[in-house]
């Protein structure tokens, strides 16, 4: 396959056009299909083909891209057609779980295709630039033959491994990490604007904070990977007597005091385990434990 | 006071050392004094004084830097010589609460002393780089007047504003980002973990994430200052169903599902609140709300 790869998109929500529009211009051949055909107006416009149906679209390319809602999408479009398929490699970046994508290959297979399940880890406007995180997993050499294609759509493009969860689990950690900074940021926000600062104020800190803590995730992964969680900078003891500053301040103030406590907590448990004298990654204990309830 | 002031550090701990060596490495006459007296040694071997009470320490600096365990340490140590302070600067760069503060900048006011409160949020080999980070609150005037000195410690010191709580406040803040980072760093790898990825295979793409996430925080923080919180890119709604799945591939895989649960039913009680088609800006209100219960 080369950079010309006749390519067809199913589902045209606001990152199904923006990976259509990605690969219309960068010259290759486009096919689109959406439930509501008047979403690909646009596209059609700028020289996408618009199929007339999802059997046409997905016969029209030998990579077929699809972006829906959520899995169950997926499987209401293509089921029906899926003797289409055969031969054709099928990319499917809908957001879903692990179990979802390893079930989409084996049903993909079954059907004579090639299944790649990948995650766009950007918002649409990031699509086809050089920092757009996507992630795939599944056969390698899937990857490697439509490779210069798929990296069109973001340029730090990767590969995970052969085992077709593996970018859903990759997104949903990465999306954790987007919800851990964004609830410590606004709790620190209630904070501070119960103190009269506004959160613009407390922003260009945060902003500087967070990246700082970025940089040592490798150094605390590597500790994890062995075991090993020497303290030379704050012990676990030292961070829970400032959990309680937090849970403290929060309870001063009148704003929601839960997620300190959350934080506290689990903090507290590993200190229980005889890790207060560990640095922070002791933690990983608390996390790797299944939990003691189900919702 | 110019770049030469002489400066006084009471409390040689791992910072209170590292306070000590940068203002003697920049020429100040420093005198020291720890319980501990032999702690002081090395510093004395570098020019540092070292002096005989806590009396004489106070008494040979305009500029008395204390950096001891918690507040009680602070007030055990200056309580019984509060008249020495009479004059002096006195920067508090040990770790509180914005109530102990206020609290140690009366009594320092009832002891004719100008009082400073700190927090510094870098370890202490980082002391006197140009990235650390010192936060102050307390008065202005003392600020600048000190300013030069204090800049020795870090290269990013601030002066937050009038109200001794503040440095406290960001203090926990900050904290607060850190260890929502690092949980949410180690629920992803625990879950990774699981799946048979090792926590330094995902740090480099973790860290990638986390500072893209951390360029959003000024525009989030934008919308809760304006109390408007559009959604370009994902709703609350769309989060929640990727929370969902976070929830349930951490049970599946056996580990700890009580973060994802918790940050879960926050979003819930957001999109309950009629947010679901807002961005997640829109959970500030969640945040400062006062919690139902208290510990």
């Amino acid at each position: 396959m080369n950079a010309t790869t006749p390519v067809t998109v199913l589902g045209l929500g606001l990152m199904g056009r923006a990976l259509a529009e990605k690969f219309l211009r960068e010259g290759h051949a486009t096919t689109v299909w959406n439930r509501t055909a008047a979403r690909a107006e646009p596209l059609v416009a700028e020289g996408a083909e618009l199929a007339g149906s999802v059997a046409d679209a997905v016969a029209a390319s030998p990579l077929v891209v699809v972006c829906v809602l959520d899995y169950d999408a997926v499987h209401a479009l293509l089921d029906p057609v899926g003797d289409a398929l055969d031969g054709r490699v099928l990319v499917n970046l809908t957001s879903g779980t692990s179990e979802g994508a390893r079930e989409m290959a084996e049903w993909a297979a079954g059907h004579g295709a090639t299944y790649l399940d990948g995650a766009i880890l950007s918002d649409p406007d990031g699509v086809g630039t050089a920092d757009a995180v996507i992630l795939y997993s599944g056969p390698r050499a899937a990857f490697d033959a439509h490779e210069p294609v798929l990296k069109l759509l973001g340029g730090a493009t990767t590969h995970l491994g052969e085992d077709h969860g593996l970018a859903s689990l990759h997104d949903v950690a990465v999306l954790g990490l987007m919800w851990g900074v964004l609830n410590s940021f606004l709790q620190g926000a209630a904070v501070l604007g119960a103190a009269g600062v506004t959160a613009s104020a407390f922003a260009p800190l945060a902003t500087t904070s967070i990246k700082m803590v970025a940089d040592w995730v490798n150094g605390y992964a590597e500790q994890v990977d062995k075991g090993e969680y020497p303290a030379p900078d704050a012990t676990l003891n030292t961070h829970l007597a400032s959990m309680n500053h937090l849970v403290h301040e929060s309870e001063s103030l009148g704003v929601n005091a839960e997620f300190p406590r959350f934080v506290k907590a689990l903090a507290e448990r590993s200190v229980a385990d005889g890790h207060g004298a560990d640095g922070y990654a002791a933690m990983i204990e608390i996390f790797r434990k299944p939990s003691a309830t189900r919702e």
